[in-house]
């Protein structure tokens, strides 16, 4: 299809739907009967298989193996067993991601050790869109370096990178901007960061299971990101921090803790970073949250970041297509107009948004308010149909025309 | 019974159990048949309740309520409730205790706020038997601040307080020694570090739930904690921080991240600390993690810590009672030798401890090796009877006489 094809009808959805290559995953997600769920860029969507895959760690890994799955169930490698497993989905090699912490947390790490890397320069660079939580990180940061962070609006950015110049000890950015889902352009930012000798670290939150990273392949310095959103590993899910392979053994880890020292269980009192990504670990392993994250994560296999990226822009595009073409007075679009310049988030703008929002939960369809006046849908590409949301479209634009 | 009461005999123990006021809470853990796990201290064994309540939090919360759970359900404010269930166990007050996090991330916080409260005091105080990873922490913080770590012998630490005077700003301290189960002297300590203006911060992951700490009676000033020890709350599950009420207007979270933030969802650019305990959050809550410790606290519903101590040191007296009593040549006690000078755990030393515990898990005992020669026994006393640990302590005695 193409942006100017908005003739849109359910029988063109279905059809799309019955040559869909990665369709039949949708069965993989549990969504209560009468939903069309619209959030998965707030919360992700329960995978089948999760329910069990948490109560085997509970009930047998827990309550039988006890004190032993600790070396005996490999519950201290898991971490890197997982971030292995999501290494591909943002275009990195094995040994490059480590699950660990929370966004913020494992940002306050990256971003920690970044600046201690250039330590003769004074300014961390974000955007006024970014994640509030990574600025007020990025501040904590900074002040505690004696470095500033400087804000400016995204179409800035690679001016200010320029101006700052060797004062510019490392990007801190978001790929996909949580309001209107725009995709910042991450291959021209790091290469401008790189250009100045400066770090770029990237949140990939709203990335991560939906959008081609290419890490390795933009030589990516630094990333953290989420696995509750796209990934779908459940709510308070854990995070993962990618470091470049060429940055570990340069990089220290501010926040050291035993299960990232060489050798934990000698119990030495003093600290030795294990080799590898291992360092940035901190603290013991969520167990029963990597359960959830498992079985999360088994539902990508055999499907490439490609075909995700490929579903999920036809997706939004079906979505705006109907919304837009329905023409409803005042309701905009608040993302790009066109798919490549978006993640899997379309956002709108309308002035009474909440009722907007409760009259399609009325009809089963679940947005997300950000106010006064956005309303997110967040189109997870593995757990919807295009009838899905062709169907969460109709009743957007219903729900629009009923609030007036 | 008293300290040189050592006949032993299952009757005697069998009789102490039919008199065991908390007795039935055994019931409320589910042990795999066969098995005396006496290895609480370093992961605590599995509440009965624990499976379906962490299912019900995958099916039911997560998988029906969605992201609607993140308001609808309490899942935002689950750190302080939580919080305010672990408070008693500790003798802390309402909105002091906040569950976040991983311990050793904890600990960066909380340390990382106490030094930087004290700006004009330049050294951290630890003590060599402290737990390593709260070293690498200490050592951490104290650097990016500016500051040293001293690390003295535990029984030099109040020459040290008072050596250091107003050159401290912090004492890093765990209340139980993990490798021996000694107790420190807390309300000694804190005394000392608060006559030089310094403040307490305590470790309590091995006193939570068997040692009564009274933070607001010895005025500690901060703690941290985990709760899969003695708490029962699964592997990796999360921490939790205490802050003393007075100190929680002037103190700075250094991680400072959007959910310690006043209005999180107003998505300001600027940190604003939300008022009390909150402002220590970070990032998001754990959901399914705190599923599982909330069935855990509901163990200790209509308990207070005085009976489980009670309980605790009696289970210790037996198990060292029995052991050393047995006079097995090259076993010697690594633990102090009064119930009142120890935690609730029971430590020997034995030239082959590594073959000595294999035997004894060979009779269904589970212990805990410390290489090269230290055997760990944690006595959960909510978990265990009075026969569990009598014939834990002759099974491990027959497992010394057969190692020779």
């Amino acid at each position: 299809m193409t942006a100017t094809d908005r003739t849109w009808t359910l029988e063109r959805a279905r059809a799309l739907d019955a040559q869909d290559p990665i369709g039949d995953v949708r069965r993989s997600f549990l969504l209560p009967p009468g939903t069309i769920y619209l959030n998965g860029n707030s919360l992700g969507p329960l995978p089948a298989t999760a329910a069990a895959r948490v109560l085997h760690a509970v009930e047998t890994e827990w309550g039988v193996s006890l004190s032993s799955g600790w070396s005996g169930l490999g519950w201290m490698e898991a971490p890197e067993r997982l971030g292995d497993r999501i290494a591909p989905l943002i275009g990195a090699g094995p040994g490059e991601v480590l699950v660990c912490d929370t966004t913020s947390v494992a940002l306050t790490k990256l971003l920690g050790a970044a600046v201690a890397a250039r330590p003769d320069r004074h300014v961390v660079l974000s955007s006024t869109d970014n994640f509030p939580s990574d600025l007020y990180v990025a501040a904590g940061v900074a002040r505690r370096a004696g470095a500033a962070l400087r804000v400016v609006d995204r179409a800035d950015l690679l001016t200010a990178v320029d101006e700052l110049g060797r004062d510019l000890a490392a990007c801190c950015l978001t790929q996909v901007d949580f309001r209107s889902g725009a995709l910042l352009d991450l291959a021209a930012l790091t290469d401008a960061a790189h250009r100045v000798g400066a770090l770029a670290l990237w949140d990939l939150c709203h990335s991560v299971g939906v959008v081609p990273v290419g890490c390795e392949e933009n030589g990516v310095d630094l990333a953290v990101g989420c696995t509750y959103k796209y990934l779908n590993a459940g709510p308070g899910a854990p995070s993962f921090v990618y470091v470049r392979r060429e940055l570990q053994a340069s990089l220290e880890n501010p926040v050291p803790g035993w299960l990232g020292h060489v050798a934990p269980f000698a119990f030495g009192l003093d600290w030795e970073p294990a080799p590898g990504i291992r360092k940035f670990m901190t603290s013991t392993p969520p167990v029963l949250a990597l359960g959830a994250l498992e079985a999360a994560l088994d539902v990508f296999d055999g499907i490439s970041i490609e075909q995700i990226r490929t579903k999920s822009k036809a997706l939004g595009s079906l979505f705006v297509d109907v919304v837009m073409g329905a023409g409803v007075a005042d309701l905009d679009l608040a993302s790009p107009g066109l798919a490549d310049d978006r993640g899997a988030q379309i956002s709108l703008r309308h002035p009474r948004a909440p009722e907007l929002l409760a009259a399609a939960a009325r009809q089963g369809v679940v947005g997300d308010l950000r106010p006064p006046a956005l309303c997110r849908f967040g189109l997870s590409p593995l757990a919807l149909c295009f009838e899905d949301v062709f169907r969460g479209a109709l009743a957007v634009v219903e729900a629009a025309r009923a609030v007036g």
